[in-house]
């Protein structure tokens, strides 16, 4: 007879935005494979600020970093939801029990959801109905300091492998940076609505071109506690549950009330 | 005493994931010119899939290619997205009235909405509370015949600039392709819940190495008839208002009830 522990491991598909070298993503690997066969597909460089990007006139390669019975990974030169397709349709030929990127360098709250190769990879899991969770640390550093995390990945990706989550549905968790304030919980949130402000910073070349750099400052004014931002601003880990679905389907009556047509009056 | 028809014209930024050259692009130009003030900023080259993708490891660089008092038009060596930032920040230096992308070769309805550069261009004047529509032609060619389109956009763009839209929400709005058959109407829509079915044409190069095309082909089990799915598939052109909160707020509760905490028992 078997006991509950000596159930069939879960399989686990690893990528991040970061490439393959990243210390988030050595970290999220360290903590999932202690929980499943893991199979890491990451791209070979930095994909930050790509979205949903897929690579449709360039050829995808794939190359086999190591291959063990209960671990393999694979680096590609494609974007985090290449390597999600790749992951399902070339290496694993099947669906794994579940998607998790990241550790991302820097934070996936609020509006960054939008332009987060991390979470776009879990979008694109979540898509096919595969559980999926994305992990973003507050800390853009390089050095960025992960020891805090362990506890909190292992507790959300043991709750997803046990209960699920609806078709549809995906996870975006953002984890404080390591501070002396010790973390107060974790809060379930909605995305605030916070922005960027664009400032470019404008640049003349030593011939004369004029260039732009983009930067921008982040600017929140929403500030109601059930949103990521004031969980992360309050030393919490935020969940926001993640949907696909962009329809906003409180504007529908309004537009039907236009009555619009095909001939311009 | 003015007239109705001598008030100012409203300043129209154009923009589109096909390329400055691209035949939607020039469409959707002659059209939005008979109602306002137009300006241009469009990508060099075409940036399909680029999702909602930014630039920031290499610096934007903007081309001129015409001014005048009414049009003004340039390139960049940007994503769709930074077409937005660079038009509202360097070149608009404030915010156009309206701002339309397009008119896409091919779908954006449904899942499509979430890789597309043409969509992620209008969210991100969305983000800024900048009316936003995107337009898009069921026809992939380079010769789509987009000679039915012009009323169709009229009436959509009239109607915004006049009634205006919610802050958080912009639209996404498809035309079926030209054919024998009368188009239908219009239909205020939700997004259809189909995806696509990734099949990579897996090939080896004259030196032995692997290589894979990303391909694929959508399936819809989603038939309900308030998608935009079913009204481009009827022929009716879709109109479905969408939103940048992807937080998934029926799962709340939900995720709520997991009870999360830092510490994983």
């Amino acid at each position: 007879m078997k006991s509950k522990t000596e159930k069939k491991r879960p399989l686990i598909l690893v990528t991040n935005d970061d490439g393959f070298s990243a210390a988030g993503l050595r970290k999220l690997i360290e903590v999932v494979r202690k929980i499943g066969k893991v199979v890491v597909v990451a791209g070979e460089r930095p994909m930050s600020g790509q979205g949903h990007s897929i690579t449709i006139t360039t050829p995808l390669r794939i190359k086999t970093i190591c291959k063990e019975p209960d671990y393999e990974e694979y680096v590609c030169n494609g974007t985090p939801v290449d390597c999600v397709k790749l992951g399902e349709q070339v290496i694993i030929k099947g669906k794994p029990d579940l998607l998790v990127s990241g550790i991302n360098h820097g934070s996936n709250a609020s509006i960054n959801v939008i332009y987060s190769g991390t979470m776009a990879a879990v979008l694109e899991a979540c898509i096919d109905f595969i559980p999926a969770i994305g992990f973003s640390l507050l800390d853009y550093g390089h050095d960025a300091d992960f020891s805090h995390v362990d506890s909190i990945i292992e507790s959300v990706v043991h709750k997803v492998l046990d209960e699920g989550l609806p078709n549809g549905v995906c996870l975006n968790v953002n984890i404080p940076a390591k501070s002396e304030n010790p973390l107060q919980g974790v809060r379930v949130c909605r995305q605030a609505h916070a922005r960027w402000i664009e400032e470019f910073d404008s640049r003349m070349d030593p011939r004369g071109g004029d260039y732009h750099w983009l930067t921008g400052k982040f600017e929140n004014d929403d500030l109601a506690e059930e949103t990521d931002q004031w969980a992360l601003e309050n030393n919490y880990v935020s969940v926001v549950p993640v949907q696909y679905d962009m329809t906003a389907y409180k504007a529908i009556d309004m537009v039907n009330n236009w009555n619009l047509s095909l001939n311009h009056i």
